[in-house]
């Protein structure tokens, strides 16, 4: 037998259900499973995704066996509506048709609808006699000559809306509805002449070659640009396919007993539980979302400021509504799931066209789910899946109101979510001057961001970059910060020197108002209201529920007591990385940092890091005394000395005279610094080999504020010293060797001691390759892991991610890689290494070899996904992403 | 029973052999070997290794047992001795004992010897009365004193000497022979009240504590600062231990019928098959080397121009030499090897001391090796054993004239072998101009170099860098080119501006004769006159036999038809890498290159790319007319663009003139393309997906040259294509679709067809790991691969070759790093993912993917061992390297 291609849905004969969403797409699974469940839905059949997936490996041919089957199942659909005898292409009594496209998952930008098919110049005076309604005929037919010629023929819509207008102009009305017999009849000579002038062919006659055009548009739209766009914004396999349904018309607009609409069964943007949807009494489907005519309230709760005045659907036609309801409460509990329905009424009866789950924000998702567990529709591991972490984002930051205007003038990446409004500044000192003395809000402007913008990026609401990726350095630091930040933003130019930006030749000056939407990557003229959303007993209902499951913890990176305290509350574990250096750029700080780096003997260096010993020492203890009681790891200075070195010619005449020194000398000292690949060079754990005084001062100051925490208020810190960069076993065993000497030396000045751990970051595809050396207690003696993902993966691809940007659009747009590899763990390449890394040190030193995830991808869900499959023991991100992060890893366990 | 610790050789009773060198040392395996053949040996006995290893396990104790077997193996050295009645301790007839260390492995700079050891004022007497000779037993005690407090005691000899030559002076005698009786005695007081001085102690008088603290001095000096730096430098394991050899004396310098002499069983510096050796009459052996006395020839054929009036061994003790002539004949056909012989004639009875495999020139072990498969000593795989592949590089190339003197003014990496001598300039296109208009020989000295210097370093005799490391581009460029090439000498100080070189204060300008030495990283002022080697008939036969045994095949990196032309001479199979962006630099071709480079559009791209299509065609038909009947692999453009523009502001403004734009447009372009991490940048195949163009110029050319080829000479092409920088399969099969393609395309332009081939460069970690994807016919289809070693050195180390010079030194010396990574294979890294790319590559495409390494480890003779182990169909390597690698992989398959 061959492959069956066609199935059929209706009272009788029902060949699909709601599980086969891959075969029959969401649409024909919800038709067949609806027909299950013997509601009123009107006849028809579902072409299979196969058939999809066979056109495109066929050179766009279907299968041999398609029109015998697509005709029985017409003839099925026929036999359903016997006792209205209507059949397919038939003149005298005119069975019509709807062609929709549904594929396995919602795919915006491809061939919607084709409603009334079947119609020709026959078959109008057959559906006129038996609807005893000429106008409502010609208008079905006008509209399906209009909507067929526009998807299917490719006849641009606006030359039949001129037609249109034209007419109304002519008749001197201004609705459609207004439009008569003969005007109708009228237009569709008109639609069909337009259509013989911009196809060259006239319109289509036959039903069967207008059926098999539809279908044919359908599946031609699944590679159409809009689609392939969607599907990549959206990580969708363009293997999938999508499904065709055909099924039999029923009528909106047969007369004022008639009607179409859509509801929701709860209120998709707060989640209450109420029954909530419009509709419009003689209508046709896209009349309700065409926004021509108001919709009406379908009932008292659905009434709003622009409804408020029309008669609700429970009035109009009570016992329509009646059955309504009693249908959407059927679905609802059916499903178990907030549906979004849409229905039609003819003559007094009510058919469903469809139901699906409800699109909702996320307020709406956690309510409805916290909802629904109480009203024990579902269970609380089932409400944990309902809820998306990325959508969990939104929620924690602040966002545009909906409902605000905006002047969108660029787009950007969004790489730091939340909205923010401020004057645009160019210059991390005015930004901070700003702010301190004239109290402003701020939007730091720069081409990239350097550690030397720190202060600016601090005191800024916003950060906006022309160049950089996601985990640039603008961006990793403002994900840090919790700031919101548009990044790698290509059409402005900007001039540090005029203080001005570019945006397609508009030119804005510093000091106007700017809002930014690091959610969407949005750059706006002006100031554009915000709403900060409220965390609701809900929304911790939920999270209780994800603890409750997940087997991963989750810590935050944090570098400041601040970042720790925001953390803690949105349910930290403990402190995943903590960046040392990022507490050297306070400016009383920088310069004895620059003294240390241009000191000329160890001995000078060991000067100049005795002035900052006190304040790391400082840091520390805040840290400690926030997170007490749970585990605080500490990498030790990481970045290239440069880093922290002035590159501007006044700042280093500036910093030669504080140091006495000839601006030449300092010049020449700078350059020997230069390297050409930083993050090749001499960084991290490399720091530590050249001048274990810096690792030792770091190390002094960790352990003596623990010592400290535990003498005055007998907490105990739990600091993890984390060496960067190792690439093998010896690196770490001579640093730590010094270390745990310095550590020793506290203990006994201080009379006191404390625990510590001493492990390493897998940063680099060596140290994950001889991952077992690493961690042998008589080698490297790692006693934790945490995979530094951004490096590692910078590594494994040879790419910088500081550079990238300028070709990986290129790479996206070519469909060579299908994101920016730093966004999620890449689990074919860096996910390998993170999993041998993981084997080889769990077999050396057993299942408690703590091991973690530290990189920006430590809050990305499908990263967090995947760190569980490998058994890590945490994730950590930054503050904001924690709740994310509980409720993927909760997710995770649940897969 | 108790471990055995102590090993005694004697006639009587022998109780190890020469197989036991790990145990007893290479000069204590040897005394027993020799012994079990019956030489003429002292008795004495070996402290084992094992010994060392439990001096320095045990806080440098000995074990229990030792005190116990030393004095079982000190009764036994008397009994082989009996006829004497010498005991050791015996005031009377004293047994005096020599002390040598002695390794697994030839260790100079450990403690090496203390002859006479017994002697104190008590046995001097029974010394005097056995010998019947005071001069020379007083001559014995005084040379005892002077070593033993030298080596063991750590007094400095200086002190001693200058005390002898006082006496001397004090006696009005010249030579130390002169010496009377009554002067050596006061001497020996005069030296113990030195010990006295400058160790506070008395010297030791009890012959059990001599030997026991000479004991302890060999131990002790296996540690020592001299032995470390030569273990670090020749990459010999501290674990191994030293034993301590101890032997009862000889003595040489008993009278006019005594002598001892050193001497090999071939010429050492030709491999002539003479023997030739040196003695003295009346001295012991540290007089031969010490060069008071012109040694004597031992023989006719030992006669030289200093030596030439001094009657021979031969003449002077004819009975004694017959003996030795015998007993060299025995060691060589024993040993099967050149040997390096001590002897020590006493009253006219002939002593072997010592034998070991000689050390030899390059030339020698060749014609050795050769010379002794055609005696049938040895077999044709132990000859090509025999010879140490980087020995056969220094006689690829010039070396200094060993008799010449030279002023050595600073040292710095041997970047590339060879010696040259040339005028310094410090500009490439001076270097040009004198090449080219004054026929001059010029060094090119540059802090460091870049793809810019090209022209300056192709005519330029050597190269010099300030900085960088053994791969820095300087090093990199100079080896393929085959120049001589000292980078990173950290002592230069140059200065562009004034055309001067400052090395430790003395300055040099511009045109000053210098030489540099390659092979030893030495920078000479002035002229040195250097020696061209040839290549000999045993050099080719030896060769010829390694091709015969090796699996691995041998290419060559080449980019010119002349490099092609060397390689072939030298038994290159191919070409490994072809690196095309090499010959972009050619001054008139860098102009299109810019234009390509520079352009807003691929239009005006490809225009500048229909320039340089015939310039690449025609390099492409050289080198495929040079290779012809062998593969070439071509690797598409790898270099980011901006190394292609100038840097300097006079070189932008010109550039900007002949384009017609503005400075500043085009230092706004070049800004734009700058990088923070070109390494991890826009490069390699990243570029063939941004501008696919570039890319399709390249094919074109390399496809029309072979086409052109086959139909002018019908002779074929094998071109190989190879795709750089691949981290995805999707990179290369996108690639791979347009190149396609344009071979398509060109074949049916020129109606001919000729056989390529496209694969991929393996030199990023996700490379190596996603390999089976990469090889897989439906995906990536490499068809071959080669492993770029230096880029997947760097990344999987997260380390820049250009940058790590500043740090690496640190890192050898605290000895975290043995050496630096780029110069063997790190195969616990690197290794391992070449392994893993190797066997995911044939699981998926069979034994038939062909494998290979072009990065620089290809010349490596360790690396070549890896690649032979893990199965590589062959390595690619620099045309002057391609000896040494046939060799190095003719031994890897012995191995």
């Amino acid at each position: 037998m061959s492959k069956k291609y066609v199935y059929s849905f209706g009272q009788r004969k029902c060949e699909g259900d709601g599980s086969q969403k891959m075969l029959l797409g969401g649409k024909g699974a919800n038709l067949a499973e609806m027909m299950q469940m013997k509601l009123p839905v009107p006849p028809g059949f579902t072409i299979s995704t196969e058939v999809c997936t066979h056109y495109y490996q066929n050179k766009k041919s279907y299968p041999e066996s398609l029109t015998t089957e697509v005709k029985a199942a017409v003839k099925q659909m026929e036999e359903e509506l016997a006792e209205t005898k209507m059949k397919f292409s038939d003149a005298k009594n005119p069975l019509l048709v709807s062609v929709r496209s549904g594929a396995p998952v919602s795919m915006p930008g491809m061939m919607d609808t084709v409603l009334n098919l079947g119609l020709n110049d026959q078959s109008i005076q057959g559906l006129i006699e038996q609807s005893k309604d000429p106008r409502f005929s010609y208008d079905s037919y006008r509209r399906f000559i209009m909507m067929y010629s526009d998807v299917v023929l490719g006849v641009n819509t606006s030359f039949f809306e001129t037609a249109l207008e034209e007419k109304k102009l002519d008749m001197g009305v201004e609705l459609d509805t207004e439009l008569d017999v003969d005007s109708l009849k009228s237009l569709v000579k008109t639609f069909k002449s337009i259509v013989l002038e911009h196809t060259g062919k006239v319109f289509p006659e036959d039903p069967w070659d207008q059926l098999w055009g539809a279908v044919g548009a359908v599946f031609g739209s699944w590679k159409n640009p809009r689609a392939n766009t969607y599907r990549r914004i959206n990580g969708i396999s363009e293997e999938i396919g999508t499904a065709v349904n055909v099924q039999a018309m029923v009528y909106g607009n047969m007369g004022d007993d008639c009607a179409t609409g859509v509801a929701f069964t709860r209120d998709p943007s707060t989640g209450e539980k109420k029954f909530f949807g419009e509709f419009l009494i003689n209508a046709q489907g896209e009349d309700v979302v065409a926004g021509i005519r108001t919709p009406q309230p379908i009932n008292q709760e659905s009434i709003n400021d622009s409804n408020k005045d029309l008669p609700t659907l429970e009035k109009t036609l009570p016992s329509a509504y009646k059955d309504l309801v009693a249908l959407y409460q059927k679905l609802e509990s059916h499903y178990k799931d907030m549906q979004d329905i849409e229905f039609t009424i003819q003559k007094g009866k009510l058919f469903m066209l469809q139901t699906r789950n409800g699109k909702r924000t996320a307020a709406a998702a956690i309510k409805i789910a916290v909802d629904m567990v109480n009203e024990k529709l579902i269970d609380k591991k089932t409400a944990i899946s309902r809820v998306s972490p990325s959508q969990l984002d939104q929620l924690l930051h602040p966002r545009l109101d909906p409902k605000a205007k905006k002047d969108i003038i660029a787009k950007g990446l969004p790489a730091s979510p939340g909205a923010v409004s401020g004057k645009i500044v160019f210059d991390p000192d005015v930004a901070e001057k700003w702010v301190k003395e004239k109290n402003e809000k701020v939007i730091l402007v720069r081409i990239e961001t350097s550690p030397e913008d720190i202060h600016g990026m601090h005191v800024a609401e916003g950060i906006l970059t022309a160049r950089g990726g996601m985990t640039s350095h603008a961006a990793v630091v403002a994900r840090g910060m919790g700031k919101t930040c548009v990044a790698g933003c290509g059409a402005l130019k900007i001039s540090y020197e005029k203080k001005t930006l570019d945006v397609g030749g508009k030119i804005y000056q510093e000091g106007e108002w700017f809002t930014l939407d690091g959610t969407q990557g949005e750059v706006i003229a002006g100031k554009v209201e915000t709403v900060t959303p409220e965390l609701t007993g809900s929304f911790h209902e939920l999270m209780t529920w994800a603890d409750e499951v997940r087997k991963l913890k989750v810590r935050t990176n944090a570098d400041t007591p601040t970042d720790a305290k925001i953390a803690r509350k949105f349910g930290a574990e403990g402190i995943g990385l903590c960046r040392t250096e990022h507490m050297f750029f306070d400016p009383e700080r920088i310069e004895a940092v620059r003294h240390m780096i241009l000191a000329d003997s160890t001995k000078e260096r060991e000067n100049a890091l005795k002035k900052l010993l006190p304040m790391q020492r400082g840091d520390f203890y805040q840290l400690f005394q926030e997170m007490q009681g749970l585990p605080v790891t500490i990498r030790l200075l990481d970045p290239p000395l440069h880093e922290f070195l002035p590159h501007k010619k006044e700042d280093m005449a500036s910093l030669a005279k504080e140091m006495d020194v000839s601006l030449e000398a300092l010049q020449r000292r700078t350059e020997s610094l230069h390297e050409f690949n930083p993050m090749l060079g001499h960084r991290g754990c490399r720091l530590g080999v050249s001048f274990p005084e810096i690792y030792k001062m770091q190390v002094r100051a960790i352990v003596e504020a623990a010592c400290e925490l535990k003498k005055k208020t007998s907490a105990v810190a739990e600091p993890e010293i984390m060496i960067p960069l190792i690439s093998d076993w010896k690196e770490l065993q001579y640093i730590r060797n010094y270390c745990e000497e310095e550590i020793k030396a506290v203990f006994s000045e201080m009379k006191v001691e404390v625990p510590y751990t001493i492990g390493t970051m897998i940063e680099l595809p060596r140290a994950a390759l001889t991952a077992d050396k690493i961690t042998d207690p008589t080698l490297g003696n790692a006693e934790f892991f945490s995979f530094g993902t951004n490096d590692l993966t910078q590594t494994t691809y040879g790419l910088s991610r500081d550079d990238s940007a300028s070709f990986l659009g290129t790479y996206v747009e070519k469909k060579v890689f299908p994101t920016d590899p730093f966004v999620s763990i890449d689990t074919d390449g860096v996910g390998t290494l993170m999993k041998i890394a993981t084997d080889h040190g769990r077999k050396v030193r057993g299942p408690k070899l703590k091991v973690g995830i530290c990189g920006e991808q430590g809050g990305d869900p499908k990263s967090i996904h995947f760190c569980h499959s490998i058994g890590l023991d945490y994730v950590s991100c930054s503050p904001f992403r924690v709740p994310v992060a509980r409720l993927a890893a909760a997710q995770a366990t649940l897969k």
